[in-house]
């Protein structure tokens, strides 16, 4: 057993046979101590909301040295918390509290085992950051499509644990959609190789995708393979203003039935996010000289080749298929204005003004950001019904979000003028969440739970699920060593 | 608890406290006791190979009676088996032994609960027929995709129960990856209830991909909700001649460039089994003149209404698409030969005749089937290795499958003037799952485990795997009474 003084800490304990045994098996090198100025990068995550000192954090660069080390913090009952590039936004990679956890970072397991191009699948550990799998796949002609603002951080490892979406899910599927394999160490130090790629197995319980989104509570993922696609080879991109929310399915599905399922991105940009955005960054204009109050931009992309020729319009074939869709869109009212990107760089600004809109809100002064889905027919209603509820209670709301998916980024802020301190946060939350329990919505449709969402889960989660959580995990992890106190909310007293 | 004499069977016992419960939960028309005429189809599958004597069969109407069904076995200690169209070929669905368990078949839950036309889904309960659930969203313009020869008696219960495949799995997925929500009876009779269909949810432990392919064993799913897709404007069928299967994954992935991904079968068919599909059915005429040794039936589709028009060429767009890859491809000198369906009779010939291949192999005379699968680029080697391997033992491999997948139904049957009693089988299959394991292949593609494979499946699924299956087995079914049997094998003595 261990035998640190887990209420002072490891300033107060000796950890002597611990630190020699995890440096005989990573190397002394790749053992820092929590307490060293080395280790004052893995206390906190992005966010700046979370943080915890570990014991030390260890840097295994095998998988058999993550099982070894696993084996080694089961021997001495040490918990561990898997991480790596710490970009989530629920504090599910850092230690809660100080002194008793130690922290496996995944950041040297950073090797393209493999890229089959004709199979169209790549092999990548967990410590692989997603731009670099997104780079060797496109060195190839192939394209990793995962995307999203933290990319350049945030690793494989991660990505799965938190089932990563992202801006082109509509397309490609979130992570667990795109990952066809998995080699993960189980809490008791075994090990599970399934990094097969097949396309079809059924061999018994799907340990992959129970790994997947269980943000390290039930093993540490250490590799995996992902599907590759095709790359585009035309992209029409642009921006559009409807007359009202509830018609975007309509939108969605003639685009995507006229292109072929082409739309890699939807995204839900009212009024309210692009008039913050242009306030903040003066340099963004407006894509559509009206202000669209319900504005969406919408990228349709093809790999066929014939979609990139030219059309007896002009543009390309895909483009004509884009713009016979708005002409029915049109014609039926539903679209009220629309441009399309002519150049590269109108593109790149549209996509520009679109990743602005987190630090746009973030200049913008406080906000509280939700991260929800919805059935796409529920998406109009909850807007409409929150949108007046939370003004009535002083708030302006900046949505954004990925409606392709029914997932919005719901974010309140205040009116101008109001004092945030002042304003119902906790009684704009409750409503939010009970209109998502009404409308069959999901309280975190993306980023998942980690610390920040266990008081919202134990309330909105059926406890016949929370119970069979629970079951399954003090089934792989008797000892609840693996990253605890995320995900699983503490059972409230009756 | 239950104080049946399970060593002797119902007849012997006094059972009337527990079918009397039955009956009030489900109403006495709906259970059936095992030993009465009218239970004897629930007897057997379809196979004819798994068989056992139920207690009783009943038959729950709705969730809230599946679940009271379930909490009245764990009073009484009574096993279950969930049971659907009992079409699967692993015996899954039927009882083990006599006597000791009590059949719930789900055929009353028959309802198309909602179909969404804007959000393109539909939420179907476990015992509406496959085909039921095809022609509910034809009836509306869309496509409920999943196609496999039993889809008139499979239901939805045990498609997902079993993860199953078919022909299109390589243009829209497994029953697993079309599956977007579910509800299920845990086996402590609580229910699930996440039939959202929501295209992003993290909010804790994938539980529906948990119970998919879980065999009934981990629970009984009740409902499920599934993605619809539109239906195709235009189809371009065919049969070609490769020089190599090698070859293949090239061949698929200009097919599915060209069309942009539109590729929705893409079978092999090489010689030996077209000659006795010809020769069992002498009305099928062989697609090419010259037969091909490796072929390949295909068929691309698109939801485009432009590809359904006329091309310069005569033929639709679609078709253009399709010749232009088979250009390329004959002139690297990787396809030989090649037929395009010129009506739809023709295409519906080549259906049939993919179709025929299961009867035309029973009809020849004994044969072992495997259902395997392997990475693409594994496929050639396999079944080189194989062909070779067997024939030499006196085989005469029948081999057909879902190339596009990497899945194939490796057959085994007599050489001409060979008596199957005398040919090795045991080292036969010896060879192929040493095989299957050297190139990370699968020893089980879509079919599961069931009864049949669970001698191979110790041998070959890995300790780790295995041993966590148990943990959650037993974690959420701890008395070990849902479906017990299946799936899960018995750990041998060391």
């Amino acid at each position: 057993m261990w035998d640190v003084n887990v209420a002072t800490g490891l300033s107060v304990a000796p950890v002597g046979d611990f630190l020699a045994g995890l440096k005989r098996t990573v190397g002394a090198a790749h053992v820092i101590r929590g307490v060293d100025d080395e280790a004052a990068p893995y206390r906190r995550d992005w966010t700046g909301q979370f943080s915890g000192s570990p014991i030390a954090v260890v840097k295994p660069k095998t998988t058999q040295e993550v099982a070894e080390v696993v084996k080694l913090c089961c021997d001495h009952g040490v918990s561990m918390v898997p991480t790596g590039g710490r970009t989530g936004l629920c504090g599910g990679g850092v230690p809660i509290g100080d002194g008793t956890s130690v922290l496996i970072s995944l950041e040297r397991m950073n090797s393209v085992r493999h890229l089959d191009q004709d199979g169209r699948s790549i092999t990548v550990e967990a410590g692989v950051v997603l731009q670099t799998a997104q780079e060797r796949a496109r060195d190839r002609g192939l394209v990793f499509p995962l995307t999203f603002g933290a990319q350049g951080s945030a690793m494989i490892g991660g990505v799965l644990s938190t089932n990563a979406g992202g801006s082109n899910v509509v397309r490609y599927g979130t992570a667990r959609e795109l990952c066809i394999g998995i080699e993960a160490v189980l809490p008791n130090g075994s090990v599970i190789n399934a990094l097969t790629g097949l396309r079809k197995d059924n061999t018994g319980y799907d340990l992959r995708d129970l790994l997947i989104g269980a943000e390290g509570t039930l093993g540490i993922i250490t590799a995996a393979v992902f599907k590759l696609f095709p790359e585009p080879k035309a992209r029409t991109t642009g921006f559009l203003s409807l007359a009202a929310l509830a018609d975007a399915p309509r939108v969605l599905n003639v685009l995507q039935d006229r292109s072929g399922g082409g739309v890699e991105a939807f995204e839900y940009m009212p009024k309210a996010a692009v008039d913050v955005i242009c306030r903040v960054f003066p340099k963004v204009r407006k894509p559509l000289e009206d202000a669209a109050q319900t504005g969406v931009f919408f990228e349709v992309t093809s790999p066929r080749e014939d979609d990139a020729q030219s059309a007896d319009g002009g543009g390309t074939r895909l483009e004509s298929l884009v713009f016979s869709a708005l002409e029915v869109l049109m014609e039926e009212g539903i679209v009220v204005d629309a441009m399309i990107a002519q150049s590269e760089q109108q593109r790149l600004d549209l996509w520009a003004m679109r990743e602005a809109i987190l630090e746009a809100i973030t200049e913008n002064g406080p906000a509280y950001h939700m991260d929800i889905s919805l059935p796409l027919a529920a998406v109009a209603e909850f807007v409409a019904t929150m949108d007046e509820a939370v003004s009535e209670m002083g708030f302006q709301p900046l949505t954004v979000g990925h409606l392709g998916d029914g997932n919005l980024h719901y974010a309140l802020s205040a009116q101008p003028g109001r004092n945030w301190a002042d304003l119902p946060l906790a009684r704009a939350k409750q409503a939010a969440f009970a209109l998502l329990a009404k409308l069959n919505g999901s309280f975190s449709a993306e980023h998942g739970i980690g610390q920040s969402k266990l008081d919202v889960m134990i309330d909105l989660k059926e406890s016949s699920q929370l119970d069979a959580m629970r079951a399954i995990k003090t089934a792989l992890d008797p000892s609840g060593l693996i990253n605890p106190g995320k995900l699983i909310p503490v059972p409230r007293d009756p």
